[in-house]
């Protein structure tokens, strides 16, 4: 059994596996980084021509990150993925309240997923700060609701939610709009991986010490 | 903004998309369900064809869960996502050590990735309960060492790393063995929330209530 075993080695030679795949897209090394990452979290190349983020949702995200932002998502997953401890070395910490028993009821009442109550009762909370979609495509409609009709602004939203259910919707909704810098994948795919790597290459493009 | 926003309604309509994809896999209908979920979580029907699983993997595992088996996974993620209070009704919990001080420490001495180790360090804990690695071939790698060299005897893994360096070989590996029960994903395509949906759905066909 003769394989790769050390950390660095292994995510080096994934980023060499990954480039050519990318050498035609006409991208920023910022954005090499950030595909590269979220490329290698699903193990499938096929997301090369399908990430979708405006010109300067690297650098509005970055920003954000290095001046302490915090980050808002729709799944504990999310949360558990991001590098935590990097994150609070720039200020920052992450919000997640799909577990929250008040969330739980209002959404039973309100007839909507958990997900999205738990988005609605942030409202004000995510201007200037980071949205990270990695679940549900209701949490995603949620949050472009807030910005269109509350006037939210997020620093970046990255908006990756999954499925076969409104996910390629909600997500086509987030590629279209001008008012928040954002990351997103068109049609079906995405998942929590994906959103987490997108966060994690930020904070690595700004500080790449992993320790 | 016109869309589903009730849970089971969402998860009864996904699985409805997924099943043209299934008909010609001549699967037994437990296996649709596993097949349905782990689809459902990567939003990718190429899934579908992929999925590799030894004839006795959904039985074995049930009988393991339904009798209060432990789950031993590679990575935090996967901890996060999987239905604890579930779990912990049949009378299982869940073991990461990856981000234990002593595997770290162990791991930067051996030259190896921590979730190698913390696989290493488990060792004979695994027999008769579920592996479930979500992240990293070197995770599976050691699983399989162990059961071959150490004769150690999961229930069932479920292996499904991701990524570019290792993780088709080491999953190539887990499919050819007839020594333990097995549930895999071919090729370069996996990751933390496909583990988790094999191993929810299996807990799902023994009690489906959700609350």
């Amino acid at each position: 059994m003769d394989f790769i075993k050390k950390p660095m080695a292994i995510e080096n030679r994934s980023m060499e596996i990954i480039a050519p795949y990318l050498s035609k897209l006409n991208l920023t090394p910022e954005q090499v980084k950030v595909y590269s990452r979220m490329i290698h979290a699903a193990g499938d190349v096929e997301y090369a021509p399908i990430i979708r983020m405006s010109a300067d949702a690297i650098e509005e995200g970055m920003k954000a990150l290095q001046s302490g932002c915090d980050i808002f998502t729709d799944v504990e997953m999310v949360r558990t993925g991001i590098n935590k401890r990097k994150l609070a070395s720039f200020g920052g910490s992450v919000h997640c309240r799909v577990a929250d028993p008040e969330v739980a009821a209002e959404a039973k009442v309100q007839g909507i997923t958990r997900s999205m109550q738990a988005m609605r009762s942030f409202g004000q909370a995510l201007n200037g700060n980071i949205v990270a979609i990695g679940n549900a495509p209701t949490a995603l409609f949620e949050v472009l609701r807030l910005i269109r009709e509350e006037g939210i602004k997020p620093a970046c939203v990255v908006g990756i939610p999954v499925g076969f259910v409104g996910a390629a919707d909600s997500k086509k909704a987030l590629a279209q709009t001008s008012l928040v810098p954002y990351i997103t994948v068109e049609g079906t795919k995405g998942g929590s991986p994906i959103a987490v790597a997108a966060i994690n290459a930020m904070m690595y493009l700004i500080d790449n010490t992993r320790d």
